[in-house]
C-alpha cells in the first residue's frame, strides 16, 4: 500500500498541518472565515552561509493550487475525527463548507530561478483567511525544499566553474520526492544530469551513469568486467576505476581503451570514487595522455560538495566531470531552508487593508507589513538593488531611498530613471484561476544562469560573500516602524 | 501534473540509478543476469555520534517489491533512450526481458523497528544479479532515510524522559516524502503524534495542532483570539502565548481559562514557541499554577532536537510537551545514513557459494563477504552481543569468539549455551513470495520501545555512548582477512 499509486491516490490537500484546519474550523465559527488576507512566503537568511538563493518550486505549487479540493475520503478521515468524549472534532455544516470548498485566491509569485534575497516574498497569497492558511504548510514544504537544493546546486555548479555536475542522490535522498523534486532543483541550479531514471522520466532531464563495483566484483577481474561493459556500452564506456587499485584500474582502462579504438570506438573516460582525488586524478591523468587517450574525460566523486570542489580545484586535479550526491540533495550542511509565510494585512469592513506585524524580540524575525512587492533594478544587465515597497504607494521615479530591514541605519538612495527594473512577484493566479504560463523545465534552468549571471561575482563567493542591497522603500520603513513600536509595550521589549 | 496523483501513478520501479539500468543490460548481454548473487544493506557508522541506530522502512520496501514490474510507460520510457548516433541505448529483446521480468529474490531483512549496529545487514537480498542491481537504488532510498529519523526520534524521546513529543516537521521537510516517510519513522521512534494530517490519515498517527500566531494576528486583541478560538474548541484548548508577550499571554490565557472552567471546561495549556524557554516556561508555570491552574501542560517548540531538550532537562524548566519539528524531520545534524549495499556472495556454476569483498583503502570500507546472517545475545532481558556469522558455519553452543570488523585486537568470548538468542535477518520473501506478515505500525513502534528497553543504558547515551560489542563469528573473520589479503596485492595496500 504504501508508497506506490495507492498512497498518492489521495488529492493533497490534507498535506498540511492539523492546526490549518483546526484555525479553518474556528475562522468558519467565528465567522471570520471569508475576510480577506495576505500572507507573504519569505525566508530570512540565505542558506549556507551564501550571498544569493535562488528560488524553486513554483511548478508544484501551481500543481497543487490546481489541485485544490477536499474529495470524499479527505472528509471521511476528518468526520471519523474524535474529541476525547467521542464527539466530532468538527461539525458536519464545516465539513460540507469544506466539500464546496473552491480555490479563489490571487497568488503572486517570483518566477522560478529567480534570485532571491532575505525578507522579499517569494510568493504572496491573497484570499480569505481559510484558504491562506490551509495553502500555508504545502507552499512551505514545496519552496522550501526544492528553493534549497537549487541555491545548493547552484553553488556546486560554481565551483565547477562550468564543468559539469552530475547528481546521483538518490540512494541518500529523504525519500522519494526528497530525491525527484532534488534532481528537478539541481537541475535548475545547474546540473546537467541525473542519476534517477524516474525524474528524467518525469521531469525530461537527461540520465546518467554507468556501472557500479558490484559489477566490476562480479567478475573474476577488473578487466574481464571492463570488456564485458565495453561490449554493451562500446559508445558510452567510463569504467570505474577504483575497486581494487586505482592506478591499476586506469590501466586496465587504457587496455580496453585500446581494444574499442581498434574497433573504432572511443572511450568517453574513467571514474574514481575514493581515495585521494586531487592525487589520483593527476597520476591518472599522465597515465591516460601518455597511453594516447588525452580527450578521456576523468569524472570524480566520494561526498564532494562546492567547499571540496574548491579545494580540489585550486590543488590543480585532474578532474573534468564531478559527480556529487548526498551533499547536494540533502543539503547536507544545511539541511533546511526555514522559509515562513505570515500574515501582512487584513481587509477591513470598509474595504481598506490593515497592515499588519508580528511582533518578535528580534527585529530580524518582525515580518514586513502591508501588501506588498519587490522591484529589482539593473544597470548595464547587472543588479544592483532591490526594493521591497507598498503596492499602492508611488514611487519617485528620480530618486527613492530603501533602508535595510534590520540596521535601519544601512541605507541607500537609488535613482529609478537611470536604472532598467523589473517587478518580481508576477501574477500566477487571479480569483483561483491561473492566469500564468508555466515555462519548461528547461527554460527555468536557462532564467537561473542569466540570474546568476546578472548578479555581480562578488554576491557569488562561496564563503563571505558581500551582502547584495534590498531594502524597504521609506514609506513601507515607516508603517513597519510605527506598527511595531505600537504592538510593543514600552516596557515590553527587552523580557 | 507534478506532484498529485499523476506524479506517482507510474510504478516505482525506475526509481533507480540510470547505472543499474545499464550494469542490468550489461549482465543480460554478457549472459550473468541471471547468476544467483547475494547483496547486503548495512551502515557502517551510527549517526548523530550515537550508540544505536533503530531500522525502519521494511514496510515501504516490502511494498516496493511486491508491485515491482516495468509497465508499458516504463520501456517506452526506455526505448525512447538515445545515444549519440542516435542508436537506441537498450536493444529491444532487452525491453522485452524488462516487460516480462518478475521479481523473485529471496529478502530477509530485520523487522521494523529492531535496533541495529555498524556493520551487520539490515536487509540480505539473494536472487538474480540483474534483480539484485535494480533493487539497490529504491532500497536504500527507503531504509536510509526511514532508519536515520526512527533514530533522530528515538533519542529526542530518550532525552525527553518519557515525556510526549509532537512532530510537526512538514513545512520544512524535504518534500512530501520526506514529510510523510518522516512522519511514519518519528511515530515509530516514539513520538506521540503528529501535525501532518495526510500522514494521519494514510498510516493512522495520531494527530495533533492547535493555532497560529496568524490567528492571533488576525484579531484585533490577543485576548478576541483566544476567546473565539476556545468558542470552537472547548475541549481541546492549547493556546499560543507568545505572539506579542509571552508573560501576558499566559495572562490571557488563563483568562480565558476562567472563562471555560465557568462552562464546565479546562483549558489543556499553553504553547511558547519563542525566546528563552526555561525563563518564560518556569514563570508561566508559576503564575498558571497562582491562578489555579496546576494541571494546564506547557507545551514548548522552537528548534528543539535531544540536546536542547536535554539542556532544558537540566535547567529543571517547566515543560510537560515538546514539539519538534525541522531538526527531527531533516535530521538536521546529521541529514543522511549512508547506509550501502554490497555485493558479498556469486552463485558458482558447481552450486558453492563464491564469498566477494570490496576492497578498500580502509579496512571500514571492507564488506563482509559470503551469506551471512547475525545472531543477537540475551541475558535477563538485556542484549549483550551480537554476532555476524555464515549461515553455513557451524557455531559451538559452549563457545564462541567474536571479533571486531575493524580493531581485530578487541574480541570477546560467548557462552551461548547461557544465553537466549534471536537471528535478527528473518525471511521476508523466499522466491519473490511474500512469506511475512506485516505488522502494523502500533506494533512496529512497540517492538521499537521493547528494543531500546532490551538495551543498556549505556548505549543510549546521547554524548560519548558505551559500544556495544557486535563481531564476525571467528571462521567469518579468517575467510575475510584471507580474501583481502588475497586482492590487496603486497605492495599495493599503502597507495
Amino acid at each position: 500500500m504504501k508508497i506506490t499509486k495507492d498512497l498518492y491516490q489521495s488529492n493533497l490537500v490534507l498535506l498540511t498541518d492539523f492546526y490549518q484546519l483546526t484555525m479553518a474550523y474556528a475562522y468558519w465559527k467565528s465567522g471570520k472565515g471569508e475576510q480577506e488576507a495576505v500572507f507573504n512566503l519569505f525566508f530570512r537568511k540565505h542558506p549556507f552561509q551564501g550571498g544569493f538563493t535562488l528560488a524553486a518550486g513554483l511548478d508544484y505549487v501551481v500543481d497543487f493550487c490546481k489541485n485544490f479540493k477536499f474529495e470524499k475520503g479527505d472528509l471521511e478521515y476528518l468526520a471519523g475525527m474524535k474529541n476525547k468524549d467521542k464527539s466530532p472534532v468538527f461539525e458536519q455544516a464545516f465539513l460540507e463548507y469544506l466539500k464546496n470548498l473552491a480555490f479563489t485566491c490571487d497568488i503572486d509569485a517570483v518566477e522560478e530561478g529567480t534570485v532571491v534575497f532575505p525578507n522579499a516574498p517569494l510568493i504572496r497569497v491573497r484570499g480569505p483567511l481559510i484558504q491562506c492558511q490551509l495553502l500555508e504548510t504545502p507552499l512551505l514544504n514545496i519552496i522550501n525544499f526544492q528553493t534549497l537544493i537549487a541555491t545548493k546546486a547552484a553553488r556546486i555548479n560554481i565551483a565547477a566553474q562550468g564543468e559539469p555536475v552530475l547528481e546521483f542522490g538518490l540512494r541518500r535522498a529523504q525519500g522519494i520526492d526528497g530525491a525527484l523534486a532534488a534532481s528537478r532543483a539541481a537541475y535548475i541550479g545547474g546540473c546537467t544530469s541525473t542519476s534517477n531514471v524516474m525524474a528524467g522520466k518525469l521531469f525530461g532531464i537527461p540520465v546518467a551513469g554507468t556501472h557500479a563495483h558490484s559489477w566490476i566484483i562480479s567478475f573474476e577481474t577488473e578487466l574481464e568486467a571492463f570488456v564485458a561493459y565495453a561490449d554493451a556500452f562500446p559508445d558510452q564506456c567510463v569504467f570505474l576505476v577504483d575497486t581494487y587499485d586505482t592506478l591499476n584500474g586506469v590501466k586496465n582502462a587504457i587496455k580496453v581503451g585500446e581494444i574499442l579504438r581498434s574497433k573504432g570506438k572511443e572511450m568517453v573516460g574513467i571514474r574514481i570514487d575514493s581515495g585521494d582525488l586531487a592525487y589520483f586524478s593527476t597520476k591518472a591523468r599522465q597515465l591516460l595522455d601518455e597511453a594516447g587517450f588525452p580527450d578521456a574525460k576523468i569524472i570524480a566523486s566520494n561526498d564532494l560538495d562546492e567547499h571540496i570542489i574548491a579545494s580540489l580545484k585550486s590543488q590543480e586535479a585532474d578532474i573534468n566531470v564531478w559527480g556529487v550526491g548526498t551533499k547536494l540533495v540533502t543539503a547536507y550542511d544545511q539541511p533546511a531552508l526555514g522559509a515562513v509565510y505570515k500574515l501582512s494585512a487584513i481587509r477591513m469592513a470598509d474595504g481598506t487593508w490593515d497592515p499588519k506585524v508580528k511582533v518578535s524580540q528580534q527585529l530580524l524575525k518582525i515580518n514586513i507589513p502591508g501588501v506588498h512587492n519587490v522591484k529589482r533594478y539593473f544597470t548595464k544587465g547587472k543588479a544592483i538593488a532591490d526594493m521591497i515597497y507598498l503596492e499602492d504607494q508611488d514611487i519617485d521615479p528620480k530618486s527613492v531611498v530603501i533602508i535595510d530591514p534590520i540596521d535601519a541605519t544601512r541605507r541607500k538612495r537609488l535613482m529609478p530613471v537611470y536604472y532598467q527594473e523589473e517587478v518580481l512577484l508576477k501574477p500566477i493566479f487571479k480569483k483561483g484561476e491561473k492566469v500564468y504560463d508555466l515555462p519548461t523545465l528547461d527554460a527555468v534552468r536557462n532564467r537561473a544562469a542569466e540570474q546568476l549571471e546578472s548578479l555581480d561575482k562578488t554576491h557569488k563567493r562561496l564563503v563571505n560573500p558581500h551582502l547584495y542591497p534590498v531594502g524597504l522603500e521609506e514609506n513601507l520603513h515607516h508603517l513597519r516602524m510605527e506598527l511595531v513600536l505600537k504592538a510593543k509595550k514600552f516596557d515590553n521589549g527587552m523580557d
